[in-house]
C-alpha cells in the first residue's frame, strides 16, 4: 500500500492480491490508479472541466465561463509567434553544412538531462531573471526537464522518502499536491499564514508547525515555497529569505524554492532569489534547491521546459538519472537554445511582457476598487488575490464554497477558491488575468460585479466592509 | 525507506532524520538520491560512458570504440531529413489564418494527455504498424507520454504498489530495471528462459517463478516482456501470446507488453500484437497494457513519444493524470501530427528501413558465420543476439565479463553482455547494428575476428563448439 494520499483518495477500491479475490474477476489495479481514477473533488480542478465544455470567447461563446482559474499568459505569443516565424528554420539548422534543417541534433538520443549548450544560455538567463544580473548561476547545476512538474516531483524524490513530509507556508499553489504527493506520497503540512501579515510565512508559524509534526512523529525533511507567492503574487524580501535559510539549517532540513514567476513581475519590487542568500559554505547551499521554467516567464507552456536547480551535487546526480522520465525533446532544446541566446529578442520580450502585465494587473485591481472589493497587493505572478470574504453568506468554507459556484455559474467566471491553496482565512480568491484581453478585464470586472450587487448589506449600517459595496 | 532497490544500490548514504544526525551538519538526502548518486555498476551503463569519451568516427577517431550497446537507429535520418525540410512549417502552421507559425497551437498548456488529433493519427499508425491493418486500436486508449520510458513507469505506477513484483522473461531489456525500479520500487523476477527454446519463456518456467514469488510471500501483479524481444530480437507467435493470456488470467494478473519494436522489423514473419490476442469480453481486456512509442520505429528518439496503450479504464485515467510529470511539448505533437498523417510518406518510410535494417542484419550475421560465431535467428529489432560463449575463458559470469572487457579494450566495440539483460546462459552479447555504415559493420566483424583469433582451443580437438574457430 502507499501511503498518505489523503484519506478522501485513498478509501474504497483498495486493491487486493488475486489470492483473495478469485471470485472478483476484475484485474486489481495499484493504490495510485485507483485513487487517481476518482472524479476529482478539488474545485481547482473542477473549475477546469467546467470550463473545458463552456470557455468563454468573445466571438463564439460571449456567454461561456471567463477561465481565471488558470496561470497561463497569452499577452506576448504575438512577440513570441514574430520571432519562430523569422529563426524556426535557423534554430534547427545550427551546425548543419547544407543549410538544412540538422536532423543529426534533432532526432538521436540524447543525454536526458539536456545538451549542454542549452543548459549554459539557461543558466545565463536565470542570472538575469532570477539573479538581476549579478548572482552566477552555473550550467553544472542546471538539470532540465519536460516542464516544471516534474521538476518538483524529482526534488520531492531526492529529498524525501515516502511518508516524509515537506512544511508548505499556505495559502499554496493547488498543483503542489499533485506533483509532490500523487506519485511521491509525501505529506505536505501547510503553514498557516495571515492576511494581516500579506501572507509572509513567519518563523513562529513554522516553529509551531514543525514541533507540531515532530509530536505526531513525521518526519520533516524540507521547507517547499512559491518565491513569488503562488496564489499572492508577493515576493519573499531578503530577510525574511535569510531568516527561512536559518530556519532550515536549525531543522537540518532542505528549502525547495519555486521562483517560477521570478520574470513576471509587474510592480516594482526587485526580486530575490534563494540563490542570493544562500551561504559561500558549500554546506548550506547542499539544502537549498530551486525549481525553475519557461512556461510562466516566456509564456510557452506548451513548449515544456523546467529546471531543476541545486547545489547539492548528490540531487544533481540522481535528478540526471531520473530525467530519463521526463526529458525535453531535442527540436524543442534546439529552438529554445536559439531563442534564449537572442539577447535582444529576450530582453525586448522580457520587458513588453511585464508592461502587458503590468497594464492587466493595473485595470484589474482598478475594477476591483470601484467594486469595493480588497485584495494583495502583488508585485509578481499572472494572478491577483482577491478578498470577496463580504461576498460570502457564511464567513467559513461553506460560504467560500457557495460564493465560487455562484461565482462559476451566475457570473459565470472560474476562479479559484482560497481553500483549494489551503488558505486558513475564507473569501480569498486567486483570480488570474494575464489571458485577458483588455475588455475582457472589464467584463469580468462587470460580471463580478453582478454578485456584488445581489449581496445586500447585513450589518447595521455602519462603516464596516459589509457596506462599502452599497 | 524506499523498498527493494537493489542492495548494492542501497547500502551506506542511508539518509537519518534531524534529530539522529545532530553532529553531521550534511543534510541528508533521499533513499532513491543516495542509491542513485552512486555509479552504475551495469556493464550496460559502463560501456555508455566508456563511449562517450572515446567514441569511434570513421575520420575524426577511427580508433574508437564502436557503440553497439545502443538501441538506436540512424539508418533513415535522411528520410527524415527530406520530409522535415518540406513539411516543418506546414506542420507548425496548421488552422493559421495568414500561413505563418500558429503559436496558438504550440504554446498555451493543452491536456497533458496528448491532443486527440495526434491520438487518433497515433491509433490509426498503431493499426498499421501492431495490428498489421486488421486490428483497430481506439484513440481514446491512447495516452501519450515524453518518450516510452515514462510509459513504462505510469504502467508500473498503475499496476503495481511498492514492493509488488513483476514476473519478466529473461534475458531482458536492461532499461527495465530504471524504468520500473528506480523510483516504482516494485521487483522484477527474472523468469529463465534458454537457448534450446530460442529464449522463448515457457509456461512452465513461469508457473514455477510465479510460486516460487508466492511461497516468498511476494505479491505477484503482472507479467512484463518486449515482444518483439530486446535483446533476442525474435517475436511472439499467436500460441505463445495466448498461452501468456491464460496464465494472466488463471492468477489474476496484468500484461505489459513492450511493442516499441513492432515496425522495425528485417525479417519475413508477421509481428503479432497482443492486442490481436485479447478476448472480445471486457474482463480480459481490462488486464492488458501495451507500451509504444516512436523512438525506434521512426528513428525519432530525440522527439520523446511515447504511448501507454489500454483497455482498463481505471489504468487510463490514471495514466492522463500521470502525464502531468510526462507531458509531450506541442510543437513535437504538431510535427508528429503531420508527418503520421502524411501516408505516403510514412509507408515509404517504414519499407525502406526495413530494407536497410534486413541489409544491415544480413551482412553482420553473415560475418558472424564466418567467424564462426552463433546468434539467434531475429526478425525485429536493432541488434542481434550473438553467441560469443566459445571465446570466454570459463563458461560463466566472470567468463563473459573478462570477454565483454576485451571486446569494449581491444577490440573497442561496445555491446551489452547477457547477464546485464538478467540471462541465465553465460556467453550472449547483445550487438545493436542500425548505427552502423555498411562499411563500419564490415570493421565491426573485423574487430570481432581479433578477438576470435586471439583464442586458442582448449579443447581435445573435437568437432565441439570451442574449436570451430580454427
Amino acid at each position: 500500500m502507499v501511503p498518505s494520499l489523503s484519506s478522501s483518495d485513498n478509501n474504497g477500491h483498495v486493491s487486493s492480491t488475486p489470492d483473495t479475490c478469485s471470485d472478483n474477476k476484475v484485474v486489481p489495479v495499484s493504490s495510485i490508479a485507483a485513487a487517481l481514477a476518482k472524479p476529482d473533488e478539488s474545485p481547482y480542478y473542477i473549475g477546469f472541466e467546467k470550463v473545458r465544455v463552456d470557455e468563454y470567447h468573445n466571438v463564439s461563446n460571449p456567454e461561456g465561463i471567463i477561465q481565471l482559474g488558470l496561470s497561463e499568459n497569452t499577452l506576448s505569443l504575438d512577440l513570441l509567434k514574430e520571432w519562430l516565424n523569422k529563426n524556426l528554420n535557423e534554430s534547427l539548422s545550427q551546425g548543419s553544412s547544407d543549410g538544412l534543417i540538422n536532423v543529426d541534433k534533432l532526432a538521436p538520443y540524447q543525454q536526458f538531462d539536456g545538451i549542454m549548450e542549452l543548459k549554459k544560455v539557461m543558466a545565463r538567463f536565470m542570472s538575469e531573471v532570477l539573479g538581476g544580473g549579478t548572482i552566477e548561476f552555473d550550467p553544472l547545476q542546471v538539470v532540465l526537464t519536460c516542464g516544471a512538474n516534474p521538476a518538483n516531483e524529482i526534488l520531492c524524490n531526492c529529498v524525501a522518502d515516502p511518508g516524509d513530509a515537506f512544511l508548505v507556508p499556505a495559502p499554496y499553489y493547488p498543483g503542489f499536491n499533485r506533483d509532490m504527493k500523487i506519485r511521491s506520497t509525501v505529506e505536505l503540512i501547510p503553514v498557516p499564514t495571515l492576511s494581516s501579515d500579506n501572507f509572509i510565512v513567519t518563523i513562529e508559524a513554522l516553529n509551531i508547525a514543525y514541533d507540531q509534526a515532530k509530536k505526531q512523529g513525521k518526519n520533516v525533511k524540507g521547507l517547499l515555497f512559491a518565491n513569488p507567492s503562488n496564489p499572492v503574487g508577493n515576493m519573499f524580501n531578503k530577510e525574511t529569505l535569510q531568516n527561512l535559510l536559518n530556519f532550515a539549517k536549525e531543522k537540518n532540513i532542505h528549502i525547495i524554492s519555486d521562483e517560477i514567476y521570478a520574470g513576471s513581475r509587474y510592480g516594482d519590487d526587485k526580486f530575490i532569489s534563494i540563490a542570493e542568500v544562500v551561504y559561500p559554505e558549500s554546506i548550506e547551499k547542499d539544502r537549498v534547491h530551486i525549481v525553475y521554467g519557461l512556461s510562466k516567464d516566456l509564456c510557452i507552456p506548451g513548449f515544456r521546459l523546467g529546471v531543476v536547480y541545486s547545489w547539492n551535487q548528490d540531487v544533481l546526480t540522481a535528478s540526471k538519472k531520473l530525467t530519463r522520465f521526463c526529458s525535453v525533446p531535442l527540436p524543442i532544446q534546439q529552438i529554445l537554445l536559439s531563442m534564449l541566446s537572442d539577447g535582444k529578442f529576450i530582453q525586448d520580450f522580457m520587458k513588453t511582457n511585464q508592461e502587458r502585465l503590468r497594464k492587466r494587473y493595473s485595470i484589474f485591481v482598478e475594477g476591483l476598487e470601484k467594486l469595493g472589493l480588497g485584495y494583495v497587493k502583488g508585485s509578481a505572478g499572472l494572478y491577483c488575490w482577491v478578498n470577496m470574504g463580504r461576498l460570502m453568506s457564511s464567513q467559513d468554507e461553506k460560504g467560500e464554497l457557495e460564493l465560487w459556484d455562484k461565482l462559476m455559474n451566475i457570473a459565470k467566471i472560474s476562479v479559484t477558491p482560497g481553500g483549494a491553496c489551503h488558505c486558513t482565512e475564507p473569501g480569498w480568491f486567486r483570480c488570474c488575468f494575464a489571458r485577458l484581453s483588455v475588455e475582457d478585464v472589464c467584463l469580468t470586472i462587470e460580471r463580478i460585479k453582478r454578485i456584488v450587487e445581489s449581496v445586500k448589506p447585513k450589518c447595521c449600517g455602519c462603516q464596516c466592509d459589509r457596506n462599502r459595496a452599497k
